[in-house]
C-alpha cells in the first residue's frame, strides 16, 4: 500500500461529533424529512435575515477532548489549596468518597431535570426529603425547604418573606452587625430596590420598630450569643426573627426555633460539599408553621399515588414563579438540589451521632486552638464560640495572616488589630501548630491545652433532645449499604442516562463527561472564595475566558459570571437597567413590559428589581401584539424602564419582528432585556447584543451544558452592552459596583465554570454553530414528524419552528378527556419523560430535542407519541373506556400490572409494553399516578415513618 | 457546657467501621444469635490454636480515607509520565472519558463476578461478546473468547493448545525472533517444564520439524512480514500456527486468518485501556473451527432461555479447570474481563471507520517520523511498518534515547546501535518533532514530509473486506448514545451496587471508593511498564511497601506481585518449588499432592509445572484424610514435590490437622504450597507462613479488595519462605531469576495495585483482624439462620465454620425434585446472587458473607433463603405442582409474568414478590432461565443479527 494519506486527512473527529447525535448520514436523512438540501438552506429560512451574524465566531479552533483536559490540569495547576481556616461561611468539608463517585459523578444523578414529573423522580424526591429533615430537625423549624442558591441570597429571601408575613408598616429590616460581610452585602442589593431599610445592630441597644432581624447564629466573628431577648423584643413589635444558622454547629446548639426564630436560613456547604472557590453549595430554609406557604423554592412533599401509596412530589407549587408570574414569593426557579442531595447524603452516612462527633471535634480543635493563642499571650475575643476564633493582635493582623500563609494556612484578615481562625472537618493538630507558630506562640503542648481547656459552648445554649432520629439515618453507615442506597434510589429516577428529556425550554443536552470530570479535580474543588487571589489564578484565568467567548457568542461587551442561576442573572440585568436610569436622573422609569407568554420568572425578577410590570399581548400566533406593545409605549412612555422578551419566543419561534421591538423600545427611552432560555436556538447564527438588546442573562446549565443536577447548579451570567458595563455585579466584600452583589461568592457558582470552559473549548466556532443548526433540524423534524398526528402550535416563516415545538392537545381534550396529563405519564410507561406541559399555553406540550439526540432516540420518542395518538382514538372511537384506559391510569408500575385480578379492557403487556421497543429497556415507574392536591392538603416535608409504606 | 470532651475522645471512626458492615450493636445480636459473648471468645474456638498468630501485625497505624489519599497523591506525584513512544506491545491510547467514568470508574461494572449465573449477567456478557466480535473480525478466525491476562501469557497458552491440538511427537516450538522479548521470557518459563524446546528462527531457513510456529504480526522491531511461506511450511509439518497481531495494525493488515494462523493471540490494550505501569490489560486468543474446544479460558456463546429468545452465557465450560481440574485446557480462571469490556466499547464506540482512522494516522505519524529520519540521515531498517520505526544509529542508540528523554519522550533502546520509535493514537507533531530533535535531525518540515512521503504497510497485506458490519459497532457513535448503552447493559446486571454477593470462596467484599479513586488518575494510569525506573519511583516504592505488608500478614518472608491472577501466583508458587527442589539436585521430585475437595486450578497449575497430580482423598467432615495422606506420602515418598491445600480448606472449616499435614510431607522431602484463596478467614489470626507453609499465592481480589470487575482483573501474588526467595518470578527483560517471569510485565497488574494499598493502609492491624473476625462471625450467623431449613454441612470445633458455610441441599433434591439449580435461579426472582453452586460438594450451595455485608442484608439473604425453603415445602407437600412451581420456573422476567394467560398453579405476584421487602427495590431478570446444553450444541460466539432477537 503505497497510497498517501496524508495527516490533514486523518485528523480525529472533533468533539462536536460526539456531542451532537446525528451523524451526517442522519442529517440528511433529516433534511429530507424537512425538506431541505442542506443546514444551512433550513437555517436561511428559518432564522430572519435582519438578525442573522454575518461573521463566523472568533474563539479559539475547538480542542480535542484530550487537548482540553491538558489546558484544564495546566489552569488548575496555577490553583494552590492551602489549608482554609478562613470560616466566613465557607469551610472544608470532606466529601465521602462513595458519595462523591456515586452521586456527584455520577450521570444517573447529575443528569436529571427537576422533579416536576414526580413519578419518575421518586429517588431525589427522596433525597431531598433527607435534606428537609435535616434542616427541619437541626433548626427545630416545622417546615424546611428543598434548597435555596446561597447563604446571602437565602438571607434576602427571608427578609422579602418577613416582609410579605408581617404586613406592617414598617419597612426597617434590622440586621445583627455580626453577620456574614457577604450576606450583608446582598441584603443590601436585594433591599434597596424595595425601598426597604437595613439597619445594623449589635443588639445591645433597644430594637428600632421593624418588620424583620436577622441574627447570625453563631456570629461571623465565630461568637455565640443567646438571642431570645433579641426574640422577644422583634415579636413584640411584630417582626419576624430569621436566624442565620451553621447546621453544623445546630448539632451542638439549641436549635434557632427554640430560641424564637420563625425562620432559619443558612449553608448546607459544609455536609460534604467542595468548596468549589465559592459554589455551587446548598443554601436552606426553614420556617416555623403559618409561614409555609410564602416560603421561596422549592419544597418536597408526601402525598399518596392513584394505589394509595405514600409517594413525593414538590408542595405547594401555586407558590413559585412559574405559576403565579408578579405574584410569586421568589424569583428563585433552578436552586442547588445535587448539592442539597449531597448535604441529606452525608447526614444519612454520618447519622446524628457521627454530625455530633464531628462539630464536636471541630470544636475542641478551636478550643485547643484559643487556649494555644491565651497560652502565648494573644487576647482572644470571644468566650463562647463554636469553630472560630477571633484573636486580638493590635497592628499584627496582617503580619500574621501573612506568616501563617507561608505555613500553609489560610486565615481570615477581620482588620489590622483582629484575626479570625476557623476550624473544620479537616482540621488536625498539624494545622493548629501552623497558626501557632504564625501568632509567634512557642512552647504550647497541644495534648497539655486539650487536657485542660474547657469547651466554650454556652451553658444555657447547650442541644437538648433527640434529631435524627428516622431510620433512613441510622441504616447506611457501611460504604456498602450507602452505595446500595444511591443506586436504589438512582434506580427509580429517570435522567438523561437513561432517554431523552425533550423538555421545551430547557435544553437537556449531553453533559460530556470530560466537560464534567475537571469539577471534582482537588485544584478546583478545594479552594476557597475568599483565598488570597494570588493562590486563585487558574480559576481567575478561566473566568476571564470565559467571561470573554460568552462576550463574544452573545455580541455583548461584558459578562458577569457571578448570579449562580438564571433568576440571579435576570435580577442582576434588571439592576444594571435600574442603576443605567437613575445614573442619567432617569430613576422614576420603573415600567417593565413582559409579553404575556413570557417565564414566570421574568416577571418575579421585575418585582425584585422594584419594577412595575406591565404585560403585553401575544397575537394568535404567539408573538408580541405590536400594536398592543405600541399602545403600552404610549402610556407608559415616560415611566418606562425596560422591555423583556424571550428570543426565540417562549413559543418556540424566531419572531420577525424582533427588530422593530428593540427599535422602538429604545426610542421611547427603555432597554431592551432578551432572556436567553433560548440561547441555544441563537449560538452561532445571531447575537442579541447587536441584534438590538442591552442585556441578557444567560443559562449555563441549558445552553452550555452544566448539567441540570435534578433541579440545580445553574449558572446565569448576566451579558450587558459597553453602557452597562459598569452596573454589573460587584464583589462582595468590596464597594466596586454601584450594584453591590447578587450572590455570597464573588464568581458565584465558580466550580462548575470548567464544565461550559470545557464545552465552549472544545466545539470551537464550527462545532457550536452546528450545534444550533441541529437543534433547530432536530426540532423541525419531531415537529414534521408529529403533525400528522398532533396540531403543531406556532410555527415562523416556512412553517419552521425554532429548536423547539409545541403540540396542542387542546382539541384533542375536548374531543375525548385525555388530557396533556394523561399523555404525559403515559409517556412514563414508554420510557420517556414528558415534554415541558402547559406552558406557555395550557394544553400543550412543548418538545425540545437539543442537538444531543440521535436519530434513533428522536424516532423512537416520535414513535411513543404516535403510537399514544392510537391509543387516543381508542378512547375516541370508545374501544377504551373513558375513564378506564391506560392514558388515564399511566403511568402503571409492575405491582399494579402484576395484581391477580386485571380488570381492564386493555391488557397488561398493552400497558407495560406498547411497543416493541419498550421490553429492551423497559424503565418501571416506582409509583402509580400522584394526587397531587391531596399532598398540599395534607402537608408532610420530612420523611414519614416507616409504617407509611406498609400495605 | 463546661465538659471537657478532648480530642482523644473524638477521633474519627476509622475506615475499617465503613469497610466492616455491621456496627457494634449488631455484631452483639450476632454473637447473641452463635452464642458467644464476643468474637474473641468466637475466634478461640473456631480457630485452632495451634496455628494462631501470638502478635500483632506489624503494620503502619491505620490511615483515614483522607490520609490515605494524601499519601496516595504523593506517591503518584514520584512517579513522571512522560511521553511513551516505547512500544513493545504497550501503547499509549485515549480511554474514552464516557467509557472511564461510567464502566472504568463506575461500581456498577466493576464489583460485578464473572457470569457464571448468566440471567444476571447478560450486560457483561453483550459486552464481551462485542470483544469477541472484535477479535473474530479482526483477526480473521472463526472464535474468539473473552479475554486472556497478557500477550505473552496468551502465547504461553496459544504454544499449550498447539501441543495439545498437534498431539505429534514433536516437542519444537519455533518462536519468531522478532517477537516480543517479554512473550520469549514467558514462553520460555512456561516450556521449560513441560519439556517443550523453544527454537528461535527469523525463519530464513527451513522449518524445524514441529508442533507449532508463533509469528509477530508485526514484529518488536516494526516490521511487516507476510507469514504465508511460514505458514505453508509450518501446515506441511503438521505444525500450528500462531500469529500474534497488533488488533490496531489489523484494521489496515491483511488479517492473520487469512494468512494461515490457526491461532491469534496479542494484547487489546491499546483499544482505550490506560498503560497502568504494565496491567491490567486483556489479552485474546482467536482460533479457528476446530479448536474452539481446546481454548483456554472463557468463551461467550449465545444460547437461548426458557421462552425460547437468545440469551448470553459461558460456552463450553467443560473445557475449564473448575470442571476438568487435571485434564483442563488451562489453570486460567479470573482473567481481564473489565479491561475486555472496556477494549469492546472503545470499538463499539469507534466504529470501524473510526479504528481505521486511527490505525492511520498512528501508521502516517510513523511514515513521517521515517521520512524525517531518513532526510536526516539516519538509517531506518525496515521498509514495511506499521507504527514502529527502527533507527540504526551505530555507537548513538543511549545518547539519543537520553536526549528524548530530555525532551520529554520515552524511545526503546534496542542496542547500543539501535532505537525504537513507536507511535499511537496520542502522538502529535510535537512527538514527532521532539523525537527528531534527538536524533539531531534538522531542517525537516513535517508538512513537507508528510505530503512526499508514502505509506510503508506492504502492498500484498492490505486489509480487504469489511469487519464490524453488525449494528452495535454503528449505533453509538455520539457520547449520550454510548452512555445510554453502558447504562443498558448495567441493568441487566446484579453487582455489589444491588445486593449481596454470596459466593462461596470469592470473598466478594466491598471494593470502596477510596481504594478504587487513584487507578485512574493519569501518573498511575499513564505510566508504560518499561519506563525508565527513575519515572517510576511512586510505583516502586507502592509495589516495596505493598510486598513488605503481604509477607507481615502472611509470614512469609518475600513477596512477589508479579503474577496477575490467582492462577499465575500458584504457577509461579509451584515453579519456586521445583526450582528448589532442582537446585537441591532433586529434580526427580515432581509429585503434586492435592486433595479430592481443592480448587481445579490447583491441578491445572501442578500439571503446567510439569507435575504429576496425585489425588488425597478427604474424609467425611470434607478434611484430608490423613490416613490416606500417609499412604500417599508412603508411595510417592521419593519423588514428593509438595502438597497443595487450601486453608481454611475449600469447605469452610479450619481443619485441627493443618500443622500435622505441614509436618508430615516436611518430613517426606516435600514442600507445603497453601492456596490463599480462603485467606480472608486468616488475616490477622493466623500466618500461613508461620503455621508450616512454604510458599502461597494470595488473591488481591478476594481479600484484598480489588473488585472482580466482571471476571477480572485480579492479582495473584506469590509469597514464600526465605528458602524460596530465589525462586520467586523474574524481570521479563532480565535474565535475573532462575524461574523466569509469568507475566508481560515485571510489576504484573502494577496499575490496580493502589487500591490493596490503600486497603491495608487504611485498615491496619486491629482494622484486618477485625474484618477476619466479622466474616467468621457472619459466616456463623447465616448458618445459624439457616441451619433449621438446610442442613449445614462440615462444621469444625463447637460445631463452627469458618468464613463460609456450606448449605447441603441433596437430600430435599431426591425428595422434591428442587435443585441447586432452582434454588439459585429462584434467589435472582428474590434480588440475589447466587452462592457458590455445587462447590466444592455437588449439590450443595457454599456461602461467604464476608464482614462487609450488614445485618440487614444477611438477615434479608437469610429470609429469601427461608422463603425459599418454604416454596421448597409446597412442592414436597404437593401444594405446587413437581415441574410447574416459582422454583422450577425461575427467574421470572417481567415479559413472562405479563403474559395474558397465567396458567400457573401460583400467582403473578407469588412469582416476583415473594417477600414484601423485594417490593421496595425489584431486580427484574432480563431473560428466563439459559438453556446452557442448547448453546454448546449451536455455538454461536460473536454478535448475533438482530433478526435472532425478534419476537
Amino acid at each position: 500500500m503505497t497510497d498517501l494519506s496524508p495527516l490533514s486527512e486523518l485528523t480525529p473527529p472533533p468533539f462536536a461529533t460526539r456531542h451532537i447525535g446525528p451523524a451526517d448520514a442522519d442529517q440528511t436523512r433529516m433534511l429530507e424529512a424537512v425538506g431541505f438540501a442542506s443546514t444551512a438552506d433550513l437555517v436561511a429560512v428559518a432564522v430572519p435575515e435582519a438578525i442573522r451574524a454575518k461573521d463566523r465566531l472568533n474563539l479559539p479552533p475547538a480542542a480535542s477532548e484530550t487537548e482540553a483536559i491538558a489546558e484544564l490540569r495546566a489552569l488548575a495547576g496555577r490553583n494552590t489549596v492551602l489549608t482554609s481556616m478562613i470560616g466566613l461561611g465557607y469551610h472544608d468539608t470532606i466529601t465521602p468518597a462513595v458519595i462523591r463517585r456515586n452521586l456527584l459523578e455520577n450521570p444517573g444523578w447529575y443528569t436529571a431535570y427537576t422533579p416536576y414529573q414526580p413519578e419518575i423522580s421518586q429517588g431525589r424526591l427522596e433525597a431531598l426529603l433527607n435534606f428537609q429533615t435535616v434542616v427541619s430537625d437541626l433548626t427545630g423549624l416545622d417546615v424546611a425547604g428543598a434548597s435555596l442558591l446561597d447563604e446571602a441570597t437565602a438571607a434576602a429571601e427571608a427578609m422579602t418573606l418577613a416582609r410579605r408575613a408581617v404586613r406592617g408598616s414598617s419597612n426597617v429590616f434590622v440586621v445583627d452587625a455580626g453577620s456574614l460581610p457577604q450576606t450583608k452585602a446582598v441584603l443590601r442589593t436585594r433591599a434597596e430596590p424595595l425601598g426597604i431599610e437595613l439597619v445594623e445592630s449589635d443588639f445591645t441597644e433597644a430594637l428600632p420598630d421593624c418588620f424583620g432581624v436577622l441574627v447570625q447564629y453563631p456570629g461571623a466573628d465565630g461568637e455565640i450569643r443567646d438571642f431570645r431577648a433579641v426574640a422577644e423584643a422583634a415579636h413584640a413589635r411584630g417582626a419576624q426573627v430569621v436566624a442565620a444558622a451553621d447546621l453544623l454547629a445546630l448539632t451542638l446548639l439549641a436549635a434557632p426555633g427554640e430560641l424564637g426564630a420563625d425562620i432559619a436560613i443558612g449553608s448546607s456547604q459544609r455536609f460534604g460539599v467542595p468548596l468549589g472557590f465559592g459554589g455551587p453549595h446548598a443554601a436552606y430554609m426553614a420556617v416555623r408553621d403559618g409561614l409555609q406557604r410564602q416560603m421561596p423554592g422549592r419544597l418536597v412533599g408526601v402525598s399518596q399515588d392513584a394505589d394509595g401509596r405514600p409517594a413525593y412530589r414538590l408542595a405547594l407549587q401555586t407558590r413559585e414563579q412559574h405559576i403565579r408570574r408578579e405574584k410569586a414569593t421568589s424569583n428563585i426557579c433552578t436552586a442547588q438540589v445535587l448539592l442539597a442531595v449531597i448535604a441529606g447524603m452525608y447526614a444519612v452516612y454520618h447519622g446524628p451521632e457521627g454530625l455530633r462527633r464531628i462539630a464536636r471535634r471541630v470544636h475542641r480543635h478551636a478550643v485547643v486552638l484559643a487556649a494555644g493563642l491565651r497560652h502565648g499571650g494573644v487576647e482572644v475575643v470571644h468566650d463562647a464560640f463554636f469553630d472560630t476564633v477571633l484573636a486580638r493582635v493590635p497592628g499584627r493582623a496582617a503580619r500574621i495572616v501573612a506568616a501563617a500563609r507561608d505555613n500553609g494556612v489560610n486565615l481570615r484578615l477581620v482588620d489590622a488589630d483582629h484575626v479570625g481562625v476557623t476550624c473544620d472537618e479537616r482540621t488536625e493538630q498539624l494545622h493548629l501548630e501552623q497558626v501557632l507558630a504564625a501568632f509567634e506562640v512557642s512552647g504550647a503542648v497541644l495534648t497539655d491545652l486539650d487536657a485542660a481547656a474547657h469547651d466554650a459552648l454556652p451553658e444555657g445554649l447547650a442541644r437538648t433532645g433527640d434529631y435524627l432520629t428516622h431510620p433512613v439515618f441510622h441504616s447506611h453507615r457501611s460504604e456498602t449499604a450507602m452505595l446500595r442506597y444511591l443506586r436504589r434510589l438512582q434506580d427509580k429516577d429517570v435522567a438523561l442516562d437513561r432517554s431523552m428529556i425533550p423538555l421545551g425550554s430547557c435544553t437537556m443536552k449531553l453533559n460530556a463527561t470530560t466537560e464534567m470530570e475537571p469539577i471534582t479535580w482537588p485544584e478546583f474543588a478545594g479552594l476557597h472564595p475568599y483565598a488570597p487571589a494570588e493562590q486563585a489564578e487558574g480559576y481567575t484565568e478561566l473566568v476571564r475566558e470565559l467571561e470573554g467567548w460568552l462576550a463574544e457568542v452573545t455580541g455583548y461587551d461584558a459578562v458577569s459570571i457571578q448570579p449562580n442561576a438564571g433568576s440571579q442573572g435576570e435580577f442582576a440585568g434588571l439592576l444594571a437597567i435600574r442603576a443605567y436610569h437613575h445614573a442619567r436622573g432617569e430613576a422614576h422609569r420603573d415600567v417593565c413590559l413582559i409579553p404575556s407568554s413570557a417565564h414566570g420568572t421574568n416577571a418575579a425578577s421585575a418585582v425584585m428589581a422594584g419594577m412595575r410590570v406591565v404585560v403585553v399581548a401575544c397575537d394568535d400566533n404567539g408573538n408580541v401584539d405590536l400594536a398592543d406593545l405600541d399602545a403600552k409605549l404610549g402610556k407608559h412612555r415616560d415611566r418606562l424602564a425596560a422591555i423583556m422578551v424571550t428570543y426565540p419566543s417562549t413559543h418556540g419561534v424566531y419572531e420577525e419582528t424582533i427588530t422593530q421591538i428593540c427599535e422602538r423600545v429604545h426610542e421611547a427611552g427603555g432597554q431592551v432585556y432578551v432572556d436567553g432560555a433560548n440561547l441555544n436556538a441563537l449560538v452561532g447564527l445571531a447575537k442579541p447584543g447587536e441584534f438590538g438588546a442591552d442585556v441578557s442573562h444567560l443559562n449555563l446549565h441549558k445552553t452550555f451544558c452544566i448539567p441540570h443536577g435534578g433541579g440545580g447548579p445553574g449558572v446565569g451570567p448576566v451579558a450587558v452592552r459597553a453602557h452597562l458595563a459598569g452596573y454589573l455585579p460587584g464583589h462582595p466584600l468590596r464597594d466596586d459596583s454601584p450594584v453591590g452583589p447578587v450572590s455570597a461568592a464573588p464568581y458565584g457558582s465558580a466550580g462548575i465554570l470548567p464544565i461550559s470552559w470545557a464545552y465552549v473549548r472544545m466545539m470551537g466556532a464550527d462545532g457550536l454553530k452546528a450545534a444550533t443548526e441541529q437543534a433547530i433540524l432536530s426540532a423541525n423534524y419531531l415537529a414534521r414528524r408529529l403533525a400528522p398526528h398532533y396540531p403543531v402550535l406556532y410555527t415562523g416563516r416556512g412553517g419552521l419552528v425554532a429548536h423547539e415545538c409545541i403540540v396542542d392537545l387542546r382539541q384533542i381534550t375536548k374531543e375525548t378527556g385525555v388530557t396533556v396529563d394523561d399523555v404525559a405519564k403515559r409517556l412514563v410507561d414508554y420510557g420517556f419523560h414528558a415534554p415541558t406541559m402547559s406552558f406557555p399555553v395550557a394544553g400543550t406540550l412543548m418538545i425540545e430535542p437539543t442537538e444531543s439526540e440521535d436519530l434513533a432516540e428522536l424516532d423512537r420518542f416520535c414513535e411513543a407519541m404516535i403510537a399514544i395518538r392510537g391509543e387516543i382514538e381508542k378512547v375516541a372511537s370508545g374501544a377504551y373506556d373513558k375513564t378506564d384506559n391506560p392514558l388515564r391510569n399511566a403511568p402503571h408500575t409492575a405491582a399494579c400490572l402484576l395484581a391477580d385480578d386485571w380488570e381492564h379492557a386493555y391488557s397488561r403487556a398493552e400497558a407495560a409494553y406498547p411497543l416493541p421497543s419498550v421490553r429492551e429497556a423497559k424503565y418501571w415507574s416506582p409509583v402509580r399516578r400522584i394526587d397531587q392536591a391531596y399532598g398540599d392538603r395534607n402537608l408532610v416535608c420530612a420523611c414519614p415513618p416507616l409504617e407509611a409504606y406498609e400495605d
